[in-house]
């Protein structure tokens, strides 16, 4: 499979991705937001490619095609997973090099022109529009790690741990599309004396995580069930969930994170659909109990073997470095049986919602998926591009990455998942 | 102040509330949903009220009439304090007998025929649409009964609980108006040997709360100071936090309740304006600590005096049974402060988002806000209607109240926040 389009073999947006995201560029006039596909260094502006007859050849789309003028992918997702397929796999011929449809763009300069923008000229927007968002914590490595910094190696994970996936809801209001900077949160902290203060975090932090959107909904009180529950998983994103440990630590008990988590949560702007990654799936962790019966997968590879990394820019200094490798591998449950579980009470899920992995660990040293363990909870700072650390300080820059290496030697990946850390609020001035 | 309309003494829409919500009805025709008062025993379209130049004698409103035609209360809650405060006066005018407004209804035969609607012919709506949803944990007795129930008495309340406001991120998706039904949840409960079985909750239990519906936006990374709390907050519901107290003392460690929660949360349907509610001001529990600047409020009254009540009408008995009275006056922290320190750290919330206050009990036997602690976690049965009961079982339905009564003896209600207890969904079976 060669394009047509000049791809650069490390190009995450590969002939064999095709990730959706939305998009405003130069040209786009006031018509604002609009669906694009992300190929090589460039975007397909979908809104321009369909109007111009770009569909042509795939008549299942046609009744639909508002979906590709639209400011999120909502309704695109809404269509369901064959016509993602579809859509896909005919975009997929049309950057083929003298494929079936080389008419449309290969050969149609002037449509070339117009709908293919550079990616360093597009803006990104938040792919969908989030219902609801709920962050689980199925990265076992993590969810031990963290719980022996919290709690001793005792009690580090509940006896609930293997029995379930562990989730919560988050905030929706504050996710956020790669490339928007985060304001370092004020909160309550404890000072030396153990005594609540009104401060900055001190500890901010990230976390490594995979998130899918949801492309489906179900009606209240009605579950969906594991065999349902590929149905509704429209594409994956990066997620840097963000947290501030110090606030984190005060605050959680009985209730869970709160201020801690709710001041930001990144996405990366490009949606791999869940298509895309059949090819590299994987097993997860081990589960040393038996499944109760709505949990139980008969699917043996329900993971993703999707490399991560975390790379940190300091303040200051030249240029980014790598402190953290993991892979998505590490994960005790599934997406389809967080899924499954998030509704087994009969909680309505709705087109757009995202979900999330929780922090991806790995089992040994250099795969920590937050600084927390990376410090082994601060006590031990790290060197990165030859400054120390051991949370963030302001003007630090965390990317995120993700990819995939098939059989072919062919990568997918997910771009990036970038946030600047701002300078705590202050009151009556205005900083940004 | 006597209105020309017929209301009853003990009406919760008396001439002081004019609460707002959204109906259809069967002269609405095909356009759908729209926004009401609540009036005595009637509804006052204000889509019809409007269109037939209802408005005439307030200028300040003209530009946006077209907020009454709208499916939810949000677009009518974003204009702002100033203006439901225009509008909730200019209406008691119109229903003021021999009122300065008299023509426009009470001497307009025609208009009161296709405008005024008994309550008992509207079907009503969820007033808002809710972006996100956040529950607080504000009861102090409630907070302290439960955790002597699920941790004993000397943790019974954590470090953190009078130094701030905890609370979690709730569920939006499943919120739901009074009168829907609500089907017990599936989940992973622990057996009689603490192994967790896949089975419907056999605790289903109610809280009893006030809610605060949202009219004002903050950006994100930007706090909104105690003083100016107050504008961001357009009225006031009860709500029914639904919970399966097996669902959830199994799965809340370390992140807090979820399944537990998120099968369904109603909301009454006449969002009380916080206007309405200023003359019941009264004062809360009192705190043991010094809050921290960000939380200090010089305002003595925080606190609303609403009588507050759960009846249960147990299934296949003839009449609904009072099983306990509180007030919402058992709050240790404010709404105002709530919202500042849910935007503490710079979380962004947005006109329609929902913020419960938690479980309001009083101190006494009696006085409890759920059936874990009126029975003493279950231990305790009690009597309703001539039946015995521990927790909810199928078809017992319950219905909230709450109410204020002003100085001259005029009542304020909130009207029912009700619903049914549907069996456990059986898959493959269509049961309603």
């Amino acid at each position: 499979m060669e394009s047509w389009l000049d791809i650069p073999a490390q190009s995450d947006f590969s002939l064999i991705n095709i990730p959706f995201g939305v998009i405003t560029h130069a040209n786009a006039g006031a018509s604002g937001r609009r669906v694009a596909v992300a190929i090589g260094d460039k975007a397909l502006d979908l809104a321009v490619f369909s109007a111009s007859q770009g569909f042509s050849y795939l008549p299942a789309i046609q009744p639909y095609l508002h979906v590709f003028h639209e400011p999120t992918l909502n309704a695109f997702a809404s269509l369901g997973r064959p016509i993602h397929r579809l859509v896909r796999e005919y975009l997929q011929k049309v950057f083929l090099k003298n494929g079936p449809y080389r008419e449309l763009l290969q050969d149609n300069r002037e449509l070339r022109s117009v709908s293919l923008i550079k990616l360093t000229s597009v803006q990104n927007y938040l792919p969908m529009h989030i219902g609801d968002y709920t962050d689980f914590y199925v990265g076992k490595h993590h969810a031990y790690n963290v719980g022996v910094l919290f709690r001793g190696p005792a009690t580090a994970l509940q006896p609930n741990y293997a029995h379930l996936p562990v989730g919560y809801h988050g905030r929706a209001s504050s996710i956020v599309v790669s490339g928007t900077s985060v304001r370092r949160p004020w909160g309550q902290i404890l000072d030396a004396d153990n005594a609540p203060i009104y401060h900055p975090s001190k500890r901010l932090d990230i976390e490594l995580e995979l998130g899918a959107f949801l492309c489906k909904g179900n009606p209240l009180g009605t579950p969906v069930s594991l065999a349902e529950a590929e149905d509704f998983l429209f594409g994956y994103v990066l997620l840097n969930d963000w947290s501030a440990r110090d606030i984190q630590a005060w605050e959680y008990v009985p209730l869970g994170p709160f201020i801690a988590k709710n001041f930001a949560s990144t996405v990366s702007a490009w949606v791999v659909l869940a298509d895309a990654l059949e090819p590299f799936r994987t097993e997860g962790i081990p589960n040393e109990v038996e499944c109760l019966s709505y949990l139980k997968s008969d699917v043996n590879k329900a993971m993703f073997d999707i490399n991560l990394e975390i790379s940190l820019h300091p303040n200051g200094t030249a240029s980014e470095a790598v402190i953290s490798h993991s892979n998505s591998r590490n994960m005790l449950w599934s997406f389809p049986q967080m899924l499954t579980h998030h509704t087994v009470g009969g909680c309505p899920m709705n087109a757009g919602d995202l979900i999330g992995s929780g922090t991806i660990s790995g089992p040994k040293s250099g795969t920590e998926g937050s600084l927390l363990e990376l410090t082994n909870g601060g006590t031990k700072p790290f060197q990165a591009s030859g400054v120390e650390r051991r949370f963030l300080e302001d003007g630090d820059e965390v990317v995120l990455r993700g990819w995939c290496i098939d059989s072919n030697g062919h990568r997918l990946g997910f771009g990036e998942c970038k946030g600047q850390i701002l300078s705590a609020w202050v009151q009556g001035v205005t900083l940004e």
